[in-house]
């Protein structure tokens, strides 16, 4: 039978009276605040069904969320967007605690973010408990909040050995979380990873999943991930715990982009084989393979040694690391053993160390592998040295020319999977695309009073605001909610001065680019917390792009704590990018992205790029950045300095930093060809990790020494200093 | 001429057509995101009018704002309601800085909540700028954001000596701002106080006007303020800088409230004669009647010395403090002198010092006063003791039934102004009263599933919801955006557990009362952040109420940092109570109220009562209460710990601050019989103003003792210890 139904009471009205078989179809339109339920029980023959009308027809918003129980149920056809689930899930395979799904099917399903608006408020968009579950050809995209995008959880006996299927599935672009949560897909947690969990995962897409260090998590034995395609995504395949896992024919394609990893491996008896990596630009945790040391009797939440594993047949090309022993400290003193490594195919995409050795290999054997290029530790040289032209084949992956090489690497029938293959074909992918400049509309504005408030008021994403030199009078803040160019036009800089406490006040979609104009803070009011531009006290979910280009920023000096950029808590920048640019006379702080100071291991921005300006008389540090907390999970913030004069930077009784640049928790921070005069020390503070801190070629005079502090890590702070001077001569 | 409009169109086109004499109407209704701007010339007989159709009958919502600007302009009969200025204030008697407003009026209107949703940015409600204008009979009510409600302001020659007359405005209940920027009034700025601004401020009604320590802030010289009602209200009537004011008249009626005040006199030539004041409990800066020592040569932002002051012919009845020489220090070293303080009538409401002098009072000449009780300082024996009986006369106040003395004291043809005759009659005065179970109403819930998240989703503001004995399970985090009370039937305690990492989130207008109830954290998920109550990321404008009774919190362990109640940025409670409750195997902090970090002066809290409780096996501190920087224009936050049992508290190794209580920056501190044993040590920072704290009758076993810091004031920390022991012994 098959029944229509326009509401939530029709549709619980025929779910109760639902027989095997039978199929209700929601009525295509908006659901709104829908708690749906499925529940009954199917038969493998004649399962229940709960379908859209049209697949993609029903659209559930507001506080909505999917719960199964009971046995061979099947869900299509949904699209869950403009809302968030007010659970601990968007869709769970149990109704409760007590009501599990077993047999039962979740497809052709989109959750498109649908993230809870606070961005630290943890949930599940997928839990997956249960046996014998399937889901298969859904489109997920655009979780902005922490926690797991789909997790298989393993908390009571009902839901291990579960043999679900996660298949076909488009996991689209999650963003750097900046905080611990990010991962895409966790099967297990530590605390039932001596449990075989026994999942498929085969045949997805992840593309650009860039939550944190891991992509995928899986925390219980006996999974199978094969088939599937990593694209452009940060992170790694973690087999964090449990053993006896299979890693097999997958492609990850890194493009070159930062952090882009392959396979980490941990626990005993994993297999990883027949893999094919391209282009990845990971190292240490995220390294295209990175075989761990582990701790001797390790308990199950710390690392299990690598034994028995079976690496074999997988090529890794144009990558930055492969590494053996990874992780290797006093804890974690159990090199790898009985292991296998053989007949894989290498290739180094820089002249770092390539294949890379940080405790004893004797306990893997080297067998008929090849390395194409690249920096070889001394204790791998039984890694044989190739040479071999590459082609690509039909399938778009390289193969060496020469046969007579070709039993090492991947195999050649490998089929990278289709996007056109995955999720659904009524949703479409999501392009990677600049946020500016994209629209190709451009107005121009004549100088005036709050010409600009109202052009940006009007402006669709990506359009390009041109101001005509003069004076233009900014008297209403302007609350920016999509991505928007202004730029100046003539020879001669235009000029923007502001009567409120800000000028710019960053939404939810505010992505901002500022190029050839003056910003002049004489009229700004004196108000305890000025600044230039700051975040909406609003939660933003998206993460953000500003960029200064040929800027002036000159006259906040009205009280003292004016800074230009001001970060606030909960909201998060890509990148910030500030380059030709002079910044003068300024109380306060240049980039203040410091807010999240609870310690949790949150952050502010990713990258923060700074070249070629120039910095005089300023109160405070020109950035503050702050990542506290022990935890590990994320790959930045990352803060690059390079050909800068600061003059007089950070010298104001006011600035609690006592620092011209102060910088605490950052892991990657390059400082380059800058010439600092008459300023307060760098400042730079470690915290966990492996920091990577370069001072490099600055000239600093009448400016005290950088200074550098270890918290945790014990022993001389972890940076390399060379090329600078001091007062002309040279420092060391 | 008279012309109804209907449109911000129609209206631009009349006002553009104005002759003097004409009156436009705008049509009854809401007018939405309307930037009325009411420019033009009448004359003294024929003012070009502005006006609802109907009194109140015109209310403006969203982004709204007045701006007047020309002469003889009259605006009548608005209301701004349920929305925010975009601009930097709501009325402005100017349009912009080269076009401002003589000779006009704005009268008979309302703003009512219309403030802006971050409660630190800044604006004015209403700012009067020109000359010879007047605002009357307006009803000011509920601004919840930072800066002054009404300022007069003297930033050009064209604003000064203005001659405005600021009469019959009901200035209705101001929350407490939790910083700087919370005056009701202020004329001048330190910048212009060498000007008078001869402003009038007559028979106005200032009623519960809490935002900060001054009520009015007179920076200029010349104003009268003269028949004003002070009801209620925290603070004073401050004549900061500029010389030769004049206040009469005025009633302050402080019901026995904290920190009511009466008047502050600084600078020259003032003059406070024939002003009443009864039951004010302020003491300081805040006393009934301070009159402060000046700096000598004083710049004109500091504090100019008291000279040729006439202080005479007032009541001061049932008041904690008048002060001579107040704020005396190194730098404010110069006596009041050639002043006069003559026939006052004065009398304590405490037995704490009520005359006091805090420097030479030689160069004031007493006469004919009369002391009727309190403890006077021996410098001022010159002023009189006397007994008399007081009785209550027609006009409701205090005069001695004895002729005799009948000399002293305000005259007895004072006429308090009646809250009928300010503002407009057609817009209610705001009642006080407790917001819990207020409506009457009640529900019982029977234990289950997520029936109290039904439950408190249908109540309404003031309704009571009861919970019959058993376990309440709840899945979804209940948003509070009401005051409701939940309260436990039965001899048994209902349990609550919640699976979310939160129990409530408090929102806008969320007040929460809990009575006789467990609250269990045994199913919340592990999610670093939780807490059993916090606040939502929303903006939140009002001040809330949290209250525990006779509540059992157990079992927040399910990760290190799981707190009971956490108040986010930009939240403020006016009063956090517990009592007779139990707190037992919790990992975080029990109240976190510490999350302005950026040392503005802002706060989260201002009352914190704990009293009659018990704690045992807390990871952190049972309260962190944090108020940074160096402001004092706030009374809070006043934390009290009495009566309460601490077993092993403070001592997690996550605890930061490594204490059993943390308090920064609190003004008021007592902790009372309190027993505490094998707990980190309690720490109590001072920062600015002159802190009160008082550790008296505890007893401390197994703990270190408390450590005390102050970090400006040189010397030892000012605490009062006495009656406590240590591990049995007398602690010194
Ligand atoms: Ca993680
Ligand atoms: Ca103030």
């Amino acid at each position: 039978e098959q029944v229509l139904v326009r509401s939530p009471g029709e549709y619980d009205a025929a779910i109760e009276a639902a027989q095997p078989g039978d199929t209700i179809l929601l009525a295509d339109g908006e659901w709104r605040d829908f708690d749906l339920v499925v529940r009954g029980e199917g038969t493998g023959r004649a399962p229940l069904t709960v379908a859209a009308q049209t697949p993609g027809g029903v659209v559930l918003t507001g506080q909505s969320s999917l719960r199964l129980g009971g046995s061979h149920l099947v869900v299509s056809g949904l699209v869950f967007r403009n809302g968030y689930s007010p659970r601990g899930d968007v869709i769970a395979f149990r109704v409760d605690s007590e009501e599990l799904a077993f047999d039962s099917r979740v497809t052709q399903t989109v959750i498109d973010g649908f993230s809870k608006p606070d961005r630290y408020e943890s949930d599940y968009w997928v839990a997956i408990y249960g046996k014998r579950n399937r889901f298969d050809h859904n489109h997920l995209e655009g979780k902005t909040n922490k926690g797991v995008t789909l997790a298989v959880r393993l908390d009571s006996e009902d839901s291990r050995e579960n043999g679900h299927r996660i298949d076909h599935n488009y996991f689209g672009p999650r963003q750097s979380l900046g905080s611990n949560g990010g991962e895409t897909l966790r099967i297990g947690t530590s605390h039932y990873s001596m449990f075989d969990s026994k999942t498929v995962v085969e045949n997805n897409v992840f593309d650009r999943t860039d939550g944190e260090v891991e992509i995928i998590s899986s925390k219980s034995g006996g999974n199978t991930f094969r088939g599937n395609l990593f694209l452009r995504s940060r992170g790694n395949l973690t087999l964090r715990h449990g053993d006896g896992n299979l890693v097999e024919r997958n492609i990850f394609l890194g493009h070159g982009k930062d952090y882009t990893g392959g396979i980490r491996v941990i626990n005993r008896d994993q297999t990883v084989r027949d893999n094919y990596m391209e282009g990845l630009r990971g190292t240490g945790f995220s390294s295209a393979l990175a075989v761990m040391n582990g701790v001797p009797n390790s308990p199950p939440n710390r690392y299990v040694e690598v034994e028995n594993a079976q690496i074999t047949g997988n090529s890794i090309l144009d990558s930055a690391r492969i590494g053996f022993g990874v992780g290797a400290d006093e804890e974690r003193s159990a090199a790898p053993s009985k292991t296998v490594f053989a007949r894989n195919l290498m290739s180094a995409s820089g002249s770092d160390a390539f294949l890379s050795a940080a405790s004893d290999v004797s306990g893997i054997a080297f067998d008929g592998n090849v390395v194409l290029s690249g920096t070889v530790d001394p204790a791998l040289a039984k890694i044989a040295r190739g040479a071999a032209e590459l082609e690509r084949a039909k399938n778009g992956l390289l193969y060496p020319r020469d046969p007579a090489i070709d039993a090492a690497g991947a195999p050649r029938d490998l089929a990278p999977i289709g996007l056109e293959e995955v999720g659904v074909d009524w949703y479409p992918k999501p392009k990677d695309t600049s946020p500016f400049e994209s629209s190709g509309r451009r107005v121009t504005i004549a100088p005036g009073v709050d010409a600009l408030v109202a052009a940006v008021e009007v402006a669709q994403p990506g359009d390009v605001i041109e101001l005509a030199p003069g004076r233009h009078v900014v008297e209403r803040t302007i609350a920016l909610d999509k991505a928007i160019t202004i730029r100046g036009t003539g020879p001669d800089k235009p000029v923007i001065l502001f009567s409120r406490p800000s000028l710019i006040e960053l939404r939810e979609g505010g992505d901002l680019q500022l190029i050839h104009l003056v910003i002049d803070g004489s009229l700004a009011p004196d108000s305890v917390g000025n600044s230039v531009i700051r975040t909406t006290i609003y939660p933003v979910q998206s993460n953000m792009q500003i960029e200064f280009e040929r800027v002036e920023v000159r006259n906040l000096t009205v009280n003292k704590s004016f800074n230009v950029l001001t970060l606030g808590k909960s909201t998060f920048a890509d990148r910030i990018a500030i380059r030709d640019s002079a910044f003068s006379d300024i109380s306060g702080t240049i980039i203040s992205v410091a807010s999240e100071t609870e310690d949790y291991g949150q952050y502010n921005v990713e990258y923060l790029d700074v070249a070629d300006s120039s910095f005089e008389n300023i109160g405070g540090p020109i950035a503050d950045v702050y990542r506290g907390g022990r935890d590990e999970s994320t790959f930045g913030p990352a803060v690059t300095l390079s050909n800068n004069t600061l003059r007089t930077v950070g010298r104001a009784a006011t600035n609690g930093s006592e620092a011209a640049l102060h910088l605490h928790g950052v892991q990657i921070a390059r400082i380059e060809g800058n010439t600092v005069s008459q300023s307060a020390p760098l400042k730079i503070v470690h915290t966990v990790g492996t920091p990577a801190t370069s001072v490099v070629d600055n000239s600093f005079d009448n400016t005290p020494v950088p200074v550098f502090e270890e918290l945790i890590y014990q022993g001389a702070p972890r940076v390399e200093m060379s090329g600078n001077s001091l007062d002309g001569e040279p420092l060391q």
